[in-house]
């Protein structure tokens, strides 16, 4: 038995290098944004679709009813190492990718489904942190898991997270386009320091408040929902790529070009002071590092300095103006300068 | 970098061995439905989730309307070979196991999320067949596909289908509880025809019936609605780990006990055929194979007749009462003798 399924493994694996050699292009060629573009065309639609595959939730309607659905993966080698990551963590950060998709929307989250695969030799106290990690992650989102399914997979743990929300009462929802030439860009909270935590495990370092915020990031539903309630916030997305490459999909979202003024990035002194430490600018860590869950926005001009100091008196994080969308299609700049973008995309690192 | 990694990991794994060996339990020992049963008890609910976790699907409540959501992983060399199935019959079979679980509730199926984890060398070919496959499966089923997501994965192709529904009109849905002493236990089409396929395949025999049956079942979603649209039919799920444990599935949720009659499971010409040949009872492929996705219910005696006659008038598939569901606790007897069940069960068997 285990010999005819190694020769047709072996003839398959043939078939598949001369089918590279030939040219034949693979998912790294187009990359995780490509790749989506290519299944979009080819996947039909309905009238029961409001928004399709190609925002942070797509928007269904159910009889009289809207709801946000999402999914995340998050999987052992990929998107976190056991090495450095304790498992109720894990099962907290899987959770709270998904639920920021409901966030950036500015949606309230309902329920989620949890599908975990993990080797039979995993112990049942692991499985238990993990699945306590995700059920006050959810808590903390006003969700709650109501199933899901559990599969053996012999090379490591994958929790894949899907979560069911709705919006606010007055049916109002952001998306990635809809940004006016003009509107300013907005950031949440400290943009880059969980990737400069990410680098601190790597390297061994300490620095234990960057290493909370790459572990236990938190998903903005109050921030989402107050910004979706307001006229004057164009466009949302979460920071889960990188601040550049996030707020360049609202631009190409919105036809829109982009010029970040990198002196207005919300640096941390404790982000500065890490950066400085590993004779890395903190700003590329702003920019590029992903997996802040931070929401980013366009925000109209007018009266901006008023919307900004009424959401810094409600909320325990802080809101700070980036940059601006220009009418330049398609170009994305910082401090005016173009620059490519360079935060996280599935497919285009060696597996 | 590396180096450091290595040393973590290390300690993790003896950290792990050592553990194993003072006795701590793992998922193998609590086998799949036991570690559900662990989870469940371990997870906050709420007043909007009408059934959580424990049947094929969840059902909640969003405002005034129902929905049933459930998702289903497949994942390479656990679920699906690509030696044997082609990218398009593995993105069918996904969406179909998730999809049969509306079924199972008797529900309409309406979206679909997938997340799709694949190693980078993928060709893009590939993905498209399986979103080909996804898609013609959840357009069968009158469903559509809105979103994802697409990560990458060294060790394989990964699958998690999410399904969202809804109950038929009248709001009425099945689940596993409510069978009654005395309730026939009937079956739809052919159980066992997928194992006897899988058989085929790892033994390189032809048995081209029988291996369509494993790669693309059928989510029995009309035959579902009509079950749930009758109300002598009192419980139902989807033979996806085998006739004989999903059957005491429904005993144990209804607190009786069960009864198969061995003579009267349907088996085709084919399976009977092709087991004798592999010198093996027909009978212990419909009783302990997994993965046909067919409806089993538990039926009221009286009138039974007429509804199996009109359910075989009505749809292309046979309804067969295959026994009889008993009073008698917890026990799930073959031909009146006490019998262990042994469909599939995750974590059980070696990774």
């Amino acid at each position: 038995v285990t010999f005819s399924y190694t020769i047709d493994a072996t003839v398959h694996t043939i078939t598949r290098v001369r089918i590279a050699i030939m040219g034949k292009k693979t998912i790294r060629d187009l990359g995780e944004f490509g790749a989506i573009d290519r299944i979009k065309k080819l996947l039909p639609t309905a009238d029961n679709v409001v928004e399709g595959i190609g925002d942070d939730c797509a928007v269904v309607r159910v009889g009289a009813q809207l709801l946000l659905l999402s999914c995340d993966a998050s999987i052992e080698g990929v998107h976190f190492d056991q090495a450095y990551m304790p498992p109720k963590e894990i099962g907290w950060k899987a959770a709270t990718a998904a639920l920021s998709d409901i966030a950036a929307m500015g949606g309230t989250a309902k329920f989620a489904l949890v599908t975990l695969a993990a080797p039979s030799t995993t112990e049942e106290t692991l499985i238990e942190a993990l699945f306590q990690g995700i059920a006050e992650a959810a808590t903390a989102c006003g969700a709650v898991v109501v199933g899901g399914d559990m599969t053996s997979n012999p090379s490591g743990i994958i929790l894949d997270i899907s979560v069911i929300g709705e919006p606010t009462k007055d049916g109002r929802y952001l998306t990635r386009s809809g940004a006016q030439p003009g509107d300013l860009l907005a950031v949440t909270g400290h943009p880059g320091e969980s990737a400069a935590g990410l680098h601190a495990f790597q390297r061994n370092n300490e620095a234990p408040a960057l290493q909370a915020a790459h572990c236990i990031p938190t998903a903005r539903i109050a921030e989402g929902q107050y910004f979706a309630s307001h006229t004057d916030v164009h466009a949302m997305l979460d920071s889960s790529d990188g601040l550049l490459q996030d707020a360049a999909h609202i631009a190409k979202a919105s036809d829109l070009g982009l010029n970040i003024d990198s002196a207005k990035l919300p640096i941390s002194s404790t982000l500065q002071e890490y950066a400085r430490a590993q004779d890395v600018t903190p700003e590329s860590y702003a920019l590029n590092g992903g997996e802040d869950y931070e929401l980013i926005i366009a925000l109209a001009p007018q009266d901006a300095e008023k919307r900004i100091a009424e959401f810094n008196k409600t909320f325990d994080i802080r809101l700070n103006i980036v940059g601006t969308f220009t009418d330049a299609h398609t170009k994305v700049l910082v401090d005016g300068a173009p620059t490519k973008t360079q935060g996280y995309q599935h497919f285009q690192t060696p597996d």
